[in-house]
């Protein structure tokens, strides 16, 4: 595989699970780190060279750039154990994928991000009104979560896949957007078993 | 493969991804539709059968469910020329598909839902709060597509794959949603390729 970089703000969970894969998969992975809170994705290099839309991560692949986490997570990925070789199972990886950036990343990582970094106090009165919202839409994806393990150690058959690493990233630090994980017992001991794989990388 | 069912509403977009999808490829889909305004996918059956969260599409193949639009379509297309064999361009495709879903959807979309099938004037204050922020954030979409596609026939490489099917579906219908399409020339050239591609089936 071509030299592998990184283009990151460590505090973001996306850019977390493209490391967690890099991790679980002993790939050797370059971070180039910036602070989005002081503009650093938007320099004129950043936008020229790295994302025109200023976003990360973005994972370069030699000379190439790829934005969106699960993309990356998914180019890592390819044709090892963290993608099932069954064509349902496979798509179903990127079902939970798909359900992780449309239903939980816009809630639970939007609040995180809102009450962690920004500051309750600091937030605009758009974003205030717009607290109750993500925080039932983030409990409801946490619900659905909790439901789907009942019974079963991980998302997709019976071993670990993309779709864990997706979903463990903002989940493990939900607490810090003011959702209560312990509401959520088959998603505690999910991340539990998760923390414990072999080449396991906690998130700073 | 299997019996293909798919559990839609025939004026989502979503759903009609995966339309689009077969009928590119020629699969045969049963379609079993259902009124979401009416609440017809929040039955007991409905919940119980084929999605406990109430949401549409799923893609039925033969007994098993898979919810999400875009994992539905990977299901369908696997091994076909609307999957770039390369992988680089494989995890291109995904890129462009979480885009999708991530900055297109939620803005494109629900503008053309709020506005063509709920009605401005039913709208809560909620909703109206939030009409200008989706309308930025999908004329950013329509403007990262726009910018991509000049100089380029197709969003991979230089043929059509799942991110065009992906990202045709809301845009084509994006007007409805108050969005001026001929701001954006590049996509307009490119919403016609997608339109005289071989096998293409119009919504509805």
């Amino acid at each position: 595989m071509e030299h592998l970089t990184l283009h990151e703000d460590p505090r973001s969970g996306n850019c977390y699970k493209i490391v967690l894969t890099a991790a679980l998969l002993g790939l050797p992975l370059r971070r180039r780190q910036y602070d989005i809170l002081r503009g650093e994705t938007r320099s004129a290099e950043f936008l020229q060279t790295v994302n025109a839309s200023g976003r990360i991560p973005v994972l370069q692949i030699g000379k190439r750039f790829l934005p969106e986490s699960n993309a990356a997570c998914w180019y890592l990925a390819e044709g090892s154990r963290l993608i099932p070789t069954d064509r349902f199972d496979r798509a179903d990886v990127l079902r939970w994928m798909f359900f992780e950036q449309g239903s939980h990343e816009p809630n639970v990582a939007t609040l995180r991000f809102w009450l962690r970094f920004i500051g309750e106090a600091n937030l605009s009165a758009f974003q205030r009104d717009q607290i109750m919202a993500k925080r039932a839409g983030g409990e409801a994806a946490l619900g659905v979560m909790n439901e789907h393990l009942t019974g079963r150690d991980w998302f997709v058959g019976d071993k670990v896949s993309l779709a864990d690493i997706a979903l463990y990233a903002y989940t493990h630090v939900s607490e810090a957007g003011g959702f209560r994980l312990h509401d959520y017992p088959a998603v505690c001991r999910w991340l539990d078993r998760v923390a414990k794989l072999p080449g396991y990388a906690p998130m700073n």
